[in-house]
C-alpha cells in the first residue's frame, strides 16, 4: 500500500508515524515544500526570544529519524497537482517533476499567513511573517541587532512576538486593527489583558487598536518605519506581520475536493474528504464545534496533531472519529495569561443562544500566601437551558487551569448548575477555598432560568 | 427567627453568613467551644513555615465583623446539649450554663485530630497537633527554636508539616504506619512522590513507612525522642501527631440523631439530618461520592464551605441539593504536587467496578522550553463501561490542573473515550502538544472493552 502525505509540520509528520506504526509494510512518503519537517511552529516565539538556544530543539522528528522508521521525507518537494482518477500526485523538486502513486492521500498543508495589502510590504528587509524555522532564524538574529520593532496584529502570535521583543529590549508598538488585542475574546476580556499589560512598570511597548498600518517606509531596501491610518509615523527597523492565516486549499480545490463553508477543506469524523481514498487534516481542514456543532476553521498545533492521529488510523483501517474542537486556547504575554474555551458570549449570541454571562476578578490562591496573583473569569452559559457555553480568563498563570476545568464540563455537555457542583482541589498554596471559577460559575447558575 | 449553629471554623461561618444574608431579619448566633471563629484551617502549615507572620490573616471574619452583620458569635461557649423536642440548645461558657432556643439548628462541630495510644504523649511539652489558630502560634514558637522534630503520620498535614519544618533548617523524621505515605493515592503513585522527594539533595528529613512511634520519651516534662516499633530511638524536642481525624459527633448521638455507616452525622442532600429542623455541615457531616454513590467521609475545607453555604440555603427556604463530592484534594511538599480526584484503583476494586489504570510520566511543557517540569498521572476507569473513575498526578505545578480537569468529566460521568475527545488549552509555556492527560486517556482508552 502506497500513502502519500502532503505536508509534514504537525498533522502531516503525527499521521506519517501513527499509520507507520499500524501498517508497517505501508510505504509512507511525506512531501513538502518547506526545508524542514515534524517541527514546533508554537515554540518560534520563545526560541525567537532566547528561552532555548539551539533551534533543532523545535524539530520534532528529523528526516533520518523518519527513515530509520521506514517513512520517506521529501524535502522542497512540492506537489503540484492532485489526479484524483489516477490516483497519484505531481511533485516538482527545483527543476525535476515526478508522478507519484498513491492508495491513501493525506493532505496536511496547514496553513499560511495573510500578507495585507499595505503599501512597500514588499519593498523592504526585515519585514517577516512568523511561521517556518526560517522565520524563527531570521528574526531572532535581525532582533538581537534591533533597536525598534513593530507588529502587525495583536492575535496570539502578535502578543508572543511583543513578549520576545519586550525581553530583549527591542522597544516595540503593536498594531491591531479591530478594536481589542486578542480579537477572538469578548471585549471586556481582551481590555482586562490591555490593562494588565499597560500596568506592567516601565513597559518598553505600546498598544495601538483601532490602529492600521498603511505603509512601510524606509531608503534602499532598509526599512526604517511604518505609517498609520492616523497619519502618525513610527521609526523602526523591524517588522512582524501577523495579521492572521488562510488554509491552504488551492491544491485540493483544483483536484475538485469540497471546500466547507469556512473556506477550508470539508471532512467528516474521519477526516475523510469528498474524493474517495482523500483525507485531510491540521490547519487546511474544517473542524466541527462541539458545543455550537457548527463548521469552524480554528487552526491550531493540538487539534492539528489530534485529526493527523485520527486520519492516519482510517487510513488505516482501525475506526477513528474526531468529535470536533472547544476552540480552546492559551497564550501568554509577559505577566498576563490568556485562555479561552467553548463559545464567546459574542459568538453565543450570533449563532442562537440566548446568552448570559458572569465576569469576576479574584486572588488566584488564599490571599495571605506569597505570590497571589489575580485572575479575571468570563463564563457564558444558555439563558434558556442554563448550557454552559464557554469560559474565558485573563491572569496570572493558573488562568488555563480554570479553561481547562470547563473544557470537560463542554464536552460532557453540562448546565451551569451541574458544574457548579464541581468538586475542585483545594489548598491555600493551589486556589481560594472556593475557587474563582465556582464563584462565577455559582453566580452564572442565578443568572439561567434554571433553580441553581 | 432564631438560628443557631454550633461551631464556626469553615462550615459553621460560612452557613452562618449565608443565612444571614437570605433572612435579614433572623437572629443568628454562633456557639463554639474554640478562641477564634471562621479561620483558615488549612492555612496553619503555612504560617507555621512563616510565608506569612501575621496569624490574623488567617481569620477571615472575625467576631466584630460578625457581629457588624447581625451575626452573634459566642466564643469558647461549648454546647453541652441539644433538645430536640424543647428545641433548644444548653451552652455552657466556664461556669455559665444557657439554655438558647431555636427553630432551625446547624450543626457543624467539625473533626478533632485523632490521638493515638502512644506511651507518653500526655506526659510531655511540645506534642501537638495542627488544628486550631494556637496549634500554629505555638508550633511556630517551639519550631524557631526546634533542631530535631518528628511528625507521626505521613497524610497531608504531616508532609506539609515537613516542607515547614525543612524550609526553617529543623531536621525532622517522619513516621507513617501504613506502607506509604499518603496513604490515600494508590501505592505506585505514593512512591512516586516519596522518591522525589528523596532525591532532594542535602534533604534535611527521613521519611520512614511501615513505621509507627510506640512511646516519647523526655525528662522532667521536657521531650527528648521517640521510639518506633523497629526499636530503634530517635531524638527530638518537637513533635506533631498527624494520625487521621474524627468526626465530632457525640452531641448529635446523645439528641438522638442518626449517625451514618461511615460514623459521621447522616444528612440528606438538603443537608438535612434525621431530625426536623435540625441541619449538619462540614467535617462533622457524612458525605455521598458522586462516582460510586457510596457514603463516605473525607473532610476538607472546600467541602465543608459548600456544604455551609446549602445548609443555609435550605434553612432560608431556598431549595438547595448538594450532590456530593469527588474527595479531590491537593496538597505540596516542598518540590512535589500531590492531586488526587475521585476514586483509586484500589478503592475502584473494593467497591465492585473492574478497574483498568495507566499511569504516565511527562514533561509538564514542552521538552525546549525552560523550567520543565515532569508529572506522572495515574488515570482509572472501569473496563466494562469505560466510566471515567478517578485520576491522581505527582510532580511539578501543574499537576493540580490535569486533576482539576477530570473532576469536571467526573461530575459528568464521561467514559474514557468521551474524554479522549478533550480539547484542553496548549502553548508550549503551558503544556505538551498533546496533554499528559489526554495522553494518559488514549492509552486507557485502549485497555476498556469500548473501541476508541
Amino acid at each position: 500500500m502506497n500513502i502519500v502525505i502532503i505536508g509534514g509540520v504537525a498533522s502531516g509528520a503525527k499521521a506519517a508515524a501513527k499509520v507507520k506504526r499500524l501498517l508497517p509494510h505501508a510505504s509512507v512518503k511525506i512531501f513538502t515544500d518547506d526545508t524542514h519537517v515534524s517541527y514546533s511552529s508554537c515554540g518560534l516565539p520563545y526560541y525567537i526570544q532566547g528561552n532555548f538556544n539551539d533551534y533543532t530543539s523545535l524539530l520534532v522528528r528529523s528526516p533520518e529519524e523518519f527513515k530509520a522508521s521506514g517513512i520517506d521525507v521529501f524535502l522542497q518537494s512540492k506537489v503540484e497537482k492532485i489526479f484524483p482518477e489516477q490516483k497519484n500526485v505531481l511533485v516538482r523538486n527545483f527543476e525535476t517533476v515526478e508522478l507519484v502513486p498513491y492508495d491513501k492521500l493525506i493532505i496536511a498543508t496547514g496553513a499560511s499567513p495573510v500578507r495585507p495589502k499595505i503599501k512597500g510590504i514588499d519593498d523592504f528587509e526585515n519585514i517577516f511573517t512568523v511561521r517556518k524555522i526560517e522565520d524563527g532564524i531570521n528574526i531572532r538574529e535581525k532582533m538581537l541587532k534591533s533597536k525598534n520593532a513593530v507588529i502587525i496584529g495583536g492575535g496570539y502570535i502578535g502578543i508572543e512576538m511583543l513578549e520576545a521583543f519586550s525581553k530583549n529590549n527591542v522597544y516595540t508598538h503593536l498594531f491591531e486593527r479591530s478594536s481589542q488585542i486578542m480579537p477572538t475574546l469578548d471585549f471586556e476580556m481582551s481590555e482586562v489583558a490591555k490593562k494588565r499589560l499597560n500596568s506592567i512598570e516601565n513597559k518598553n511597548f505600546e498598544l495601538h487598536t483601532d490602529s492600521m498600518a498603511t505603509e512601510f517606509i524606509g531608503k534602499d531596501g532598509v526599512l526604517t518605519g511604518v505609517i498609520t491610518s492616523d497619519g502618525k509615523q513610527y521609526e523602526c527597523d523591524l517588522a512582524i506581520v501577523c495579521a492572521g492565516v488562510k488554509p491552504n486549499t488551492e491544491l485540493a480545490k483544483e483536484a475538485g475536493i469540497e471546500i466547507g463553508e469556512t473556506g477550508a477543506i470539508k471532512v467528516n469524523k474521519l477526516m475523510r474528504t469528498s474524493v474517495e481514498d482523500i483525507f485531510a487534516c491540521g490547519d487546511c481542514a474544517e473542524k466541527t464545534h462541539i458545543v455550537s456543532g457548527k463548521k469552524v476553521w480554528i487552526p491550531l498545533g493540538s487539534t492539528a496533531n489530534k485529526e493527523g492521529r485520527c486520519a492516519a488510523m482510517n487510513v488505516a483501517g482501525v475506526y477513528c472519529e474526531f468529535e470536533g474542537i472547544l476552540g480552546s486556547m492559551v497564550t501568554r504575554c509577559l505577566n498576563t495569561t490568556i485562555a479561552m474555551t467553548g463559545l464567546t458570549e459574542k459568538e453565543a449570541f450570533e449563532i442562537g443562544f440566548k446568552p448570559v454571562s458572569v465576569v469576576v476578578s479574584k486572588y488566584d490562591k488564599v490571599a495571605y500566601m506569597p505570590d497571589t496573583g489575580e485572575i479575571t473569569l468570563k463564563v457564558v452559559a444558555d439563558k434558556i437551558t442554563g448550557l454552559l457555553l464557554g469560559a474565558q480568563a485573563v491572569g496570572s498563570i493558573g488562568a488555563d487551569k480554570r479553561v481547562n476545568t470547563v473544557t470537560s464540563g463542554l464536552i460532557g455537555h453540562l448546565t451551569v448548575e451541574e458544574f457548579s457542583n464541581n468538586d475542585l482541589t483545594y489548598s491555600p498554596a493551589y486556589s481560594p477555598t472556593i475557587d474563582p471559577l465556582l464563584n462565577a460559575m455559582q453566580i452564572l447558575c442565578n443568572e439561567t432560568a434554571r433553580s441553581c
